[in-house]
């Protein structure tokens, strides 16, 4: 089998990375895809720095010992803490979520006027995981395109169990969403990044209170199709994308506990029924 | 040291306990407590029964080798699927959550009017994690009780996190405890048994909420002071109460993961500040 006919891997820490794949099946149509949901040990969003490399580094070894041509991180805890060691370590290409997202909002922002003289800086407010937030990912990543652009974090920690529980309409999810925006809008966003995967299940939500706390429209960088549309620049550049004919079944789907509860939540971020699940050991990759 | 004036052990997969250490404080002013959360594997609610048990036996060890007397688990999900497993396997008293909650909802019960004849049987209608509600330790535990006791469960998964947030109050709380309390309510519940080690946060909203919806007051069962109450028997009928005078710190805190974190949020769990609370490392029992 050449390389570029291998699979892609992707993973996370459980469900959330499967709107990436979602993502990645639409805008890849010729690649298979290999998920790993490492959900004996999700949430990684609450978790040390050191603990998610470590559970970073297990996930990629089991990705990689199946043959997979490149990893995309569909996760934005752990591409915070753990992308630059991943790129460090591995011989293959390495992408995250939180570069492709930190870009496509800048560029969102072109469309505005451009700060002048003593007028405020342009900014892109982002809602994310505690650990998110925290590690400044998203202000680094910015900063690394433009410095005249500026970031505000909001942590949104509600969002994670309601899209989980399927509580993804109605009073509950739109006021957490409202509360969660207010400071980001108040603050002057022009722009709001879903820096976490489960946060594409409220993307109309969250466009429709933007609008109505801003009094006009805010775009929405859904960072699982900034992070597809990377993945397939990044294979085009290293001469990777599969030129023979894809299998019937283009994606494998690998949890490390619980698969039947896994099938039945994923379906709301996949967008389509999925059969199987299989359930495997990172054995001592845990440890 | 006597075996009295050893320490009593109680641990969770992470904060939820504290409501429980908050109890035994007030009801055993003469113990000494050891806690510990397993905050780098939280939560376990969403967990294969497997891998709890697994998760239980590291956290048992952890405090047997520090020399309590009596081992608490502080966790509904642990306590429904280990507190067997971990009486036969150890040599000193253990207690779970579940059947303190459960004989107190019962008792409850026996203020309403007895069912007779063709007279529906009455209810004890339960709030828990999915793990909780799944294990069925609720009815296994009221049927030890009485063959004329109906449970009705309801999962609620908000609950956790809002009270992680210390989103406690207003609507958000209010609309997530009434979509959970419903279901119960409209089925004929007597009395609401919090079942999940958290629920105390939302202890008054709950019982506001149920009181309407039902149009009469409804009992609420804290299972932490129905379990702090179980506590003090236990070791009373071991003849292990402490005779000596306890030290000026009556608690010690330990974590696996994130400790500067759990000593913030702790405070709303405990109801007092905490200090010192220390990490450590499960090490070979984690694997």
């Amino acid at each position: 089998m050449s390389r570029a006919s291998a699979p892609l891997g992707v993973f996370d820490s459980g469900l959330g990375g499967l709107t990436v794949v979602r993502a990645m099946l639409e805008a890849l149509p010729d690649e298979r895809i290999i998920y790993l949901g490492d959900t004996a040990r999700v949430p990684y969003g609450t978790r040390s720095a050191q603990t998610v490399i470590r559970y970073a580094r297990g996930c990629a070894k089991v990705l990689i010992e199946r043959g997979v041509k490149a990893l995309v991180i569909a996760c934005n805890t752990v591409s915070a803490v753990a992308l630059d060691i991943l790129r460090a370590e591995l011989d293959l290409p390495v992408l995250g979520v939180i570069e492709p997202g930190a870009e496509t909002a800048v560029r969102a922002l072109d469309g505005l006027p451009l700060a002048t003289g003593g007028a405020p800086l342009p900014k892109v407010g982002v809602l994310g995981t505690a650990g998110t937030i925290a590690s400044q990912a998203y202000p680094r990543a910015v900063a690394q395109i433009s410095t005249r652009v500026e970031v505000l974090g909001q942590t949104a920690p509600l969002l994670v169990p309601l899209a989980e529980e399927g509580w993804i309409e109605g009073d509950v999810p739109r006021l957490a969403v409202r509360k969660y925006l207010e400071p980001l809008i108040a603050g002057g966003a022009g722009v709001i990044v879903l820096g976490c995967t489960h946060y594409p299940l409220f993307k109309s939500i969250i466009a429709e209170e933007a609008a109505e706390l801003a009094g006009r429209t805010i775009p929405i960088v859904d960072s699982a199709e900034a992070t597809a549309r990377a993945v397939r620049r990044a294979i085009e550049e290293e001469r990777l994308p599969r030129a023979t004919e894809p299998p019937a079944s283009r994606l494998e789907l690998y949890v490390t506990d619980l698969p039947a509860s896994f099938a039945v939540t994923a379906r709301a971020f996949l967008g389509m029924d999925t059969s199987n699940v299989e359930q495997i050991d990172l054995g001592s990759s845990s440890a």
